[in-house]
């Protein structure tokens, strides 16, 4: 007991008091694209376009896929077929309704969307987005050639100890060229997009219908040793849902819209849905120093425990042992009423 | 004594070691509103219009209300008037001056605001935003109607445990329809923005002024149990300051720009002042799980209270009991040092 | 002994159990400034054009200098020189190739970028952004007069108790003059950007290459005592790397675009890479309130060191003092066997 005590108290730091890690995180991403398409013909993408908002913070965004409906004005079209808004005449639609997945309001006409299918009219910005057949492979599927750079300050309040992940130790010509790697580059904080899908699925899940990635950088640091030995370690974890049988919109996406006004004053906008990958950068870690307090406590438990060797001894020996009658003399002093000659058992346990 | 310690241990948990929440949030909101004003005429706000920025984290804002200040451009305009910028010559005002609220930097003129009031003249983008007067009820009171789909992704590293808020005994089907109530659907993580206002006050205070709400995810979980036990708690929490007394920039607002260029080249922009709800999901929570030093440092401890009682038994025997010199005389051994045959009190205590 | 642990356990709050904090942070900047440059002329910045984004949360950016490249559009330009890029002849160019500092795709011929000076042809957003002289000093120096309010809003989720950092003590006059001073206004939440650079090299060095403030509000609580007692307290740090010895990417700074389209319908953009200083606010602490658990904990382990003594003391007495036999003897009761009529030392310890 006192063995494993002692193996607790070294190997758990029983010894140290602890503090969460404080900490700031800027990324900053590299690479540039280039897409062929009969819509946008010959198109370059760099930085400015792909990483949405363009500051890189604690999240990261970078697109990879995008549904872009241009020139959308305010004004009256038909809605998008789906159950709810096909009609075959105005009195299957309802002026003024507006429905979870509508696009605009409708008008309570009903209009021709194409040769075969009327819907209901709206008025919306129009034409209404078409986000049925998403552009596979991923627009931007380059995007998996890009990298990231982390940069990340930690500190822990309680010790005023702060480090960088960016390690003294770490040449800036290495920090050009290098790419991360867990067993040969464990301290390079530069990331291509294309290793955070372990099994290659890149290309085919990830860039097509996006999806958040957890970046976790834990700062568990020992600081009773030298501050050389506290270093960040990497880890990576998918954050949205893998199952296909769940997919309340799977991956990950989100709506944005440049603002155009022409010279008559009209309001224009190019609305994209943009799914990418999304880089959730987390970061955590307790550090520990030596400190009288937990010391205290924790030998002061120890000592408890040790105490109860003492107690079982007497318990095995006063109520298990056959000669238990003859020790139990032995151990307890019966106290004599002084006044009434009468055995009493105050018995202190000695 | 030693029951009301038991009682802890086992109420309290003082057998599992614990770790705290790394949490990953993401955000979607759906809803469309139509505004119909003289000076913008008939107008469909959706997604991409209102919600800003456009991709929804930890943070996630819909605005609600907006003073609008259309084609400003780079120039000379008499400043909004007020106590420090109203004039009656030039010798009023001070080339170069910029006040803590000036829109711009003044040129040392004086120039007609309005027919009565004469104002110092400022560079600066014109017309100035005129906020004085704010919409009401809200411009965007529909907003009520719209819908947040919070989706939750945590992680103790650990015991390596993560869950989502999309509870895998949610059916996709239920998710399409539910809304969160914290008696009926405690479980659904889709919500109301009219929700957020307990007392009906929403389209009267929040959609006017804008303000913060919190939406706190509590993910207390004892590990020792299924995992299925380990579920989200959900509360709200109006974050800022409800007390009209302390009016420093009541509710919650920001300015922002869409930037437009004609064909000359010359610059314009259109400033929005947005009032809205900023909705903060803070996640918390700490996770329980059985393991040996907690509970052997807790049963130390533990025993130690114990031998408090044996420790009080004697004082009180000794020391506060009518009969103590008899005890004490029982209790002690007085050692008879053998070199001076007098009475010595290194009295062991037994 | 037993003193040092009674002063443990008062100092140290070992009677208390502990939270910590959950945290929500909103942020207003104020300041206008005017530049006058050839390129870009007379020109006013206010809130709406250097805040990025717009929308102030736990992270705060305020541009303070700028590199503008006007007017880009799709399509083929000489690439920036550089070792990489230089060329005799379009033998030295490859068609396709994107390296990792490219602003665009190689498209394999050599083309004039200056009277002297060849570079290989790119298709990209032309004309190219040229960042190697960044202007100084910068251009928006003077935002070092900019103030920032903070609102900060904290909660501990176990004790149930919130509080915000605009104290109720503060009157709204106060909070419209003051400016934080960590002797005469350590309460106020109203900071000047030039505050944070202590040693006064905020336009030399902050505002050229920009850099990242940490601004960090304490709420260590103890809630024992009245609410008023629980007070922020600021500290600011920088968490950039200030060596410039590592000089990878050094500062802070970031690239977006805004966006236009003229009425042939053609894309063009203003790229702009914003120099400015990054303010993460960051939030920590931990609230004490008494609790009987960690209580009943640590005078359990008090009272087990307290038992240390009387260990020791039978230690010296027994095995170190000269007359230790004697001790022995009495402390010791030796159980005859009764059986065999033999000294046996099953001797438990009195």
């Amino acid at each position: 007991l006192s063995f494993s005590y002692s193996w607790v108290f070294v190997w758990e730091k029983g010894y140290q008091e602890t503090d969460s890690v404080v900490s700031s995180v800027t990324t900053k991403v590299k690479g540039i694209t280039v897409t062929n398409t009969s819509a946008l013909g010959l198109r370059v993408w760099d930085v400015a376009d792909y990483v949405i908002p363009p500051q890189g913070e604690n999240t990261l965004f970078i697109m990879t896929n995008l549904i872009m409906t241009l020139n959308q004005t305010q004004g009256y079209c038909p809605e998008l077929p789906d159950k709810t808004t096909l009609c075959n005449s105005s009195e299957d639609c309802t002026a003024g309704y507006i429905g979870t997945h509508s696009n605009g309001v409708q008008t309570g006409k009903c209009r021709k969307y194409s040769a075969s299918v009327s819907t209901c009219e709206i008025y919306a910005w129009c034409p209404v987005e078409n986000d049925t057949h998403l552009p596979r492979p991923a627009f931007l599927k380059d995007a998996e050639n890009f990298t990231i750079l982390v940069k990340n300050n930690i500190w822990y309040p309680k010790f005023n100890f702060t480090k960088r992940n960016i390690l003294p130790s770490i040449s800036t010509t290495y920090l050009k060229t290098c790419i991360y790697d867990p067993k040969t580059d464990p301290f390079c904080p530069i990331f291509r997009v294309r290793q955070f899908s372990g099994d290659g699925s890149f290309v085919c899940v990830y860039a097509v219908q996006g999806g958040v990635m957890g970046v976790q950088i834990n700062w568990n640091c020992d600081l009773d040793k030298p501050a050389s030995h506290c270093v960040p370690k990497y880890s990576f974890r998918r954050l949205d849902n893998k199952d296909s049988d769940h997919t309340v919109s799977p991956g990950y996406n989100f709506r944005f819209a440049k603002y155009y006004r022409d010279t008559s004053g009209t309001d224009s906008r190019t609305l994209i849905k943009a799914y990418g990958i999304r880089f959730d950068i987390m970061v955590f870690g307790k550090a520990g120093k030596f400190d009288i307090i937990p010391t205290m406590i924790n030998v002061g438990s120890g000592l408890a425990l040790f105490g109860v060797a003492t107690v079982l001894c007497d318990i095995v020996v006063l109520y298990f042992m056959k000669k238990r009658y003859y020790y139990r003399e032995k151990k307890y002093k019966y106290v004599e009423d002084y006044e009434l000659g009468v055995n009493n058992t105050y018995g202190t346990q000695s």
